[in-house]
């Protein structure tokens, strides 16, 4: 057949905006400013000058920056040219990046100045890689021993206005980045170019869905909070290019910086964890910033009533967004119902929190331990399991982790939760939080709030103990409060549970067996209780 | 790898609606009316039945009716089996549908009790049909020759509530139907999965595009215009389903009923060609309906300045598109730029009856007769030629045709037209009706229009002869008006195109060698010059 086998590549994203935005702006910080057209041109520029250094199809080009206008032309020009964009996550400890930039073969690495003493201190135990390119923010050659092929913008004024970026197969990998668990070496997760252009769809008609306000046009000005080396700033650089929005990349994420760039730039969308919105709302609030044009998708980790009070109090239009490194990451985006549409601002806030309805083409469900497909009754408690077209077909260089990452044939999140019967995903526990007893499934995370409702009790931790005839079964440790040392037995927490079982609350099966008193409780750096000490201690 | 390989199929686009808008309804003139839920039953029992019956992959199920939610049902469950889905065109003069059903080898037939006649007189010549599925409106048994296999609804309920649809390649063929040329048998062209999955999120993503209320959201209640076998009625109900409109269904295209069923469900989008929209607008006029919360995609024509003006008057919110029946339909679609948003309402009308910029992931491009592309300077004029992911890859077994359609690896559409600086395309001529001239394209309707111009022309008829020299050369056949009769000549006419020269309105190549003066010309059915039998008179 002679017909053009249209294949689905990130330069396709372009075609867009050059014809309909050519003039709308990109901004760096305060230091740079420029329009699409010339984002176009630096594109070109930034593919023809990494050819000329030998990159081919295949190669791994990385990326150490913090959020800037380099970034995005690397998003672009890098797996354009059918190379391997890989974002370096430089918050890891220097030994866990070390590994990523061997593990994923680096050959090309672009990098701030400010990043030049942490690769210096790797010396020659980064193996892979043959050239660094500089990225300055104020045109000063650093001292340093790392061997500087060139600078970025020295390097793009001699590269070519009007490069041609090749057609290849819409399956070429196009990113590569690594996620941490809380055991082993990060894993790469990577992309190709029709799961990246598919994701940029999928989260683009999201906002075709409604007529809501807070939904994303062309005309948002956006600028990311996650950084861009974390899943590609969630994707959305890609869907903001494409509906020609204006952007604005904060480089180093600096409060003051922030809420000055929101207001001169007018910035409009954003997407972020709890923490950063929390940390946001704190500066508005302590510096009378206005967030009242601000729509944020947030993410990462459930909203906290307080903030999201805040954030409504703000003015901040926000909505929950769900998924994983593992998923591109885009799987559920909370909207309204249009039965909702006329609710007050804090009952709708209470579904905006929610992770959401599935994105379009997302498939979501809850599975138990078995692979059974669950009920969605708003009850029924299992692991999420998906299905896109862009999720990550394994681990990279891991095919036992890969293995266990799509077993059955869908991809298993480890988080769990339950499906109500409109759709919406409720978020309970990590799997690995999770007592899996006689095929019931118990939060710990749940019997401990619940433990912790005691008058008597300080703190909680509940864990999963070995159990040979039901596999493993929950156990309390618990710290007393200092009056009540002595003066509290493991049948009064039963008793005290027996209550919420009663109601309904719990399953008889979540009641622990076995319940010892401690002093203390081991904790992580952030304070969390930590379980896999504690499950040290009494197996 | 044991990662879930996600295809693009039509059954996906389902998945939205039914967790998101389960009890929107599907609307049957005033005759039937049920929930999506119902819908997803429908077609559950529709691809069981037709399961049942022997349809196979591969095999082709044809339909012959009018709008209605039974064609709905059918656009997914024939394709959701891996079928093909033939949309019978039954405006086609008998012989040619006839034609169409054998070409497309038709093994059922879905077919409305109105065209059991047209059938019937097809006798023992319709050679691939094995079987004949009644779809009747008023549950009569209707008196027929045909051997009627089963009647629609009590073949649904005899089917399964739950069907489970396979997975199979998205580049499964999931539909064909027919398209006629001035010239020879119809063509036969056909899309697959992917191409209609990529073809819906296409259309879908220019709703993200800008923040206009004229953009198409799931609030819209949605009614065809265009019938349901031109082109999958243009896509939009796949666009309708996957975001979850109310869909109306007309039936029998009937004025009176069309107003009706506005009014009553609310139809707030639609699309059409400018004559529907003429009578549309023509009916209300009449019976004083309103039709000043319509939507309307104005495609297949130039909107005439007419009836844009008296769709200005009645609020109807129109904006162009453009396509082929080649191309799924969707290549382009008019929206505003930023910079008109505050312009006035006739203003933007103008800009709004443009067929319009590229739809995301589609390139339009004008090339000259050599393959060259030309530039985007609102004036140099080409054939328009694309590429999107979602166009027919050939005409169905007619490799000859299929080359034609696809020379230089870009789909010719036989437009001629030219792009402005903005992006905009125009549309000048079918390249049927230019001249080719030294490598030069002059445009017959242009000059006809130029020539008409003079105050002694009644009417005149541009036609291309051959021409050693130049390949091909204008000739014009003009009729004077009575008073004018045997006192003008060719070279009166020569001089008056010659300020038309002047003025840069035309180029000098353009103004015609011969001038011929007859008492009339030959017109086609519609009322046009018959330019081919004007051709052959004078060749």
């Amino acid at each position: 057949m002679p017909a053009y086998k249209y294949p689905l590549l990130i330069k396709q994203l372009l075609l867009t905006p050059s014809v309909r935005t050519p003039n709308k702006e990109i901004v760096y910080r305060d230091l740079v400013r420029f329009d699409y057209r010339t984002l176009f041109e630096r594109i070109n520029r930034l593919g023809s000058s990494l050819e000329k250094l030998g990159v081919k199809q295949g190669d791994t080009v990385a990326v150490v920056d913090y959020d800037s206008h380099r970034y995005l032309e690397s998003f672009f020009a890098i797996p354009m040219l059918g190379a391997v964009l890989h974002t370096v996550n430089w918050r890891l400890p220097p030994e866990q990046m070390l590994y990523t930039m061997n593990h994923a073969g680096d050959k090309i690495v672009l990098v701030h100045s400010d990043f030049l003493p942490v690769l210096e201190s790797f010396g020659d135990k980064l193996t892979t890689v043959e050239k660094f390119i500089l990225l300055t923010d104020d045109n000063k050659k650093p001292d340093t021993k790392l061997n500087i092929e060139v600078e970025y913008e020295e390097m793009l004024r001699a590269g070519s206005a009007s490069y041609d970026f090749p057609d290849f197969d819409e399956d070429t990998q196009a990113s590569i980045f690594y996620t941490t668990g809380t055991e082993g070496a990060p894993k790469g997760v990577y992309f190709t170019h029709r799961q990246i252009v598919l994701h940029t769809l999928g989260i683009g008609m999201v906002g075709t869905l409604h007529n809501c306000p807070r939904f994303v046009f062309s005309e948002e000005v956006y600028m990311p909070l996650t950084p861009m080396f974390h899943v590609h700033a969630w994707g959305n650089p890609y869907l903001a290019t494409l509906l020609g929005m204006k952007q604005v990349y904060s480089g180093k994420y600096d409060i003051p910086m922030l809420l000055k760039l929101i207001k001169e730039e007018g910035v409009t969308y954003t997407h972020c964890v709890p923490t950063i919105l929390d940390i946001l709302l704190l500066g508005a609030e302590m510096e009378g910033g206005d967030l009242s044009k601000l729509k944020a998708a947030v993410g990462g980790a459930a909203l906290p009533g307080g903030v999201a009070q805040r954030a409504l109090k703000a003015g901040v239009q926000f909505f929950g967004a769900y998924g994983l490194s593992e998923t591109c990451p885009a799987v559920a985006v909370c909207d309204l119902k249009e039965d909702m549409l006329d609710w007050d601002i804090d009952r709708k806030g209470s579904v905006l929190k929610r992770p959401g309805l599935p994105v379009p083409l997302a498939q979501i469900e809850v599975m138990d331990t078995s692979g059974n497909k669950l009920p969605h009754d708003g009850k029924s408690t299992g692991e999420v399991v998906c299905r896109t077209p862009w999720l990550t077909e394994g681990y990279f260089k891991e095919p036992e982790r890969s293995e266990e990452l799509w077993r059955d044939g869908w991809l298993h999140t480890g988080d769990i939760g339950y499906i109500d019967e409109g759709g919406y995903l409720y978020l309970t526990d990590r799997i690995k939080d999770v007592v899996k007893s006689g095929g019931e499934w118990i939060s710990s995370l749940k019997l401990e709030d619940l433990v912790s409702e005691h008058e008597a009790v300080a703190e909680a931790g509940v864990v999963a103990m070995p159990d040979e005839r039901w596999g493993e079964r929950p156990m309390a440790v618990v710290v007393p409060k200092p009056e009540y040392k002595d003066k509290i037995s493991p049948d009064d927490i039963k008793k005290f549970l027996q209550k919420f079982v009663d109601d309904g609350t719990i399953s008889k099966w979540a009641v622990p067996d076995r319940i010892e008193f401690v002093a203390q409780l081991p904790h992580t750096v952030v304070g969390k209780v930590d379980k896999k000490v504690l499950r040290k201690q009494y197996q």
